[in-house]
């Protein structure tokens, strides 16, 4: 994994309570970068979370979380995560993730979002549109990575 | 500042995750250890938050804290938290606290709470019921203190 | 996977600070109560981390983390975490971890750590008497089990 | 307290963990806000927290923290938050903090750290090299002011 599998890339630094005794960001603090990273992601593609999500009438439920670490992050490393919807199922999306400081590839990650019915959190299907909005905007990095520029696209901050 | 100032105290080991690298729970981390133990008093004193205090229609926002650190908490630390209502004002509740490890203060604690309107927030009255649950609760221990007793009763977990 | 999947069970209550706007504990969040219950399971075995593994002159690091959302915990709640090692590889253990709210199974989990050297991070054997705790600890349950008495015991909190 | 008040001023999101069930920031999390916002008034007045401090042998310690909640800051709100160093004694530094949503001023803040030798903690002269890096940098900004040039500076992120 490497950061041109990403089109979408947001950065962060890391901050002095997300580190512990061992110099070292807390195992389960990535869920909340990979968490910061999406948020930006659904801004980037133009469905800022949860406001315009809303208006389907349906939210987003993580199903299943994986982390792998590679290696570890530090205080005030600045990280770049990687975000990528790798697969779209009926009501789920597949999100594939990677933390990088430099070249370096620090962490792996995979999040099983479904979409649902609030109150009863009963599946529902992906919104039409929403899977347009992000078939064209993974699709077109494809495209870019083909004809071998980089597609990478760091995420401005406001 | 001395345990013995608290009828009521709330236990809690300090996590991992809360250190930092000097291996010092980190300094805004106490303002959850003092949440969790406002939550255990009211839960004593019969009035769980939010669930009863929603029956009044109002809720409650902090509008100040402050924080005096002595000595620091390190990982494993088993911690004991005194709560208490030290004055309530026409729409006001000011809570003093303090942390111990065995007999040595750590941090003392001092939050404001205003009763308000959810949706306005707008001041109003503490409600004369919540009123006399605490004022019982809290004289109650001085009349113990006087007699010589240990008023500090430790909440239970579950 | 239920309760009486494990022998090891540490019981704690959602804090305010870990739910968030559709009240549900935020998806990291378990990773900090796995962690809590690890140590517990730690300290329930004889060898509280990290006091006594440092003489090992070895330390455990984290590789890999999966957590699978079966249903959502809300503020308040008294969650029960069940942890296991489910199996020691030459330098690694293997953790099926199970979070319950009453006969309810929310969440599960597995985590697996590799025994390091600090300074390098080069795996190395796990301890041969730490292995041996594991093991009379994890099997002691079994024989309860097929003996149809509940292993489960609770972790006290002092 | 306005903007004004401060030369520098370092933005940041609110993110969807940080918000609790009312959709409002955990008044804990401010003081994370202060120390992510300090980290950067150390490094944009050339002394990089640890590193460099690290230097004179010396460490700094928090021993008072105070918040006014005037406000609340909501989910994915962007905050201006301003650092101001507003007295340096002996052994003790004493920051003035403002936190901003737009033109709206939602928490007023002050931190007092003390330089101390890390293994004792005893008390120690802040290091003069120190105090003229803050001198010039604060002072600069109320030649600003009085010129009626507006004084604030944004931080970068990287």
């Amino acid at each position: 994994m490497t950061r041109r599998d990403f089109r979408f890339v947001h950065t962060l630094r890391v901050r002095w309570a997300e580190v512990d005794k061992q110099d070292i960001v807390f195992n389960g603090h990535y869920l909340t970068y990979f968490d910061v990273a999406i948020t930006e992601y659904w801004r980037c593609i133009g469905v800022p979370y949860p406001g315009v999500t809303e208006r389907w009438g349906t939210d987003l439920f993580v199903v299943k979380a994986g982390i792998e670490y590679h290696g570890p992050a530090h205080y005030d490393d600045i990280l770049d995560i990687g975000v990528r919807v790798a697969r779209i199922g009926n009501s789920s999306m597949h999100f594939v993730l990677g933390i990088f400081r430099g070249g370096q590839h620090l962490i792996g990650g995979e999040l099983i979002y479904v979409n649902a019915v609030p109150t009863t959190r009963k599946a529902s299907p992906v919104p039409s549109e929403l899977r347009e909005l992000i078939d064209a905007y993974e699709n077109e990095v494809s495209v870019e990575a083909n004809a071998g520029i980089i597609g990478v696209k760091r995420s401005g901050r406001s």
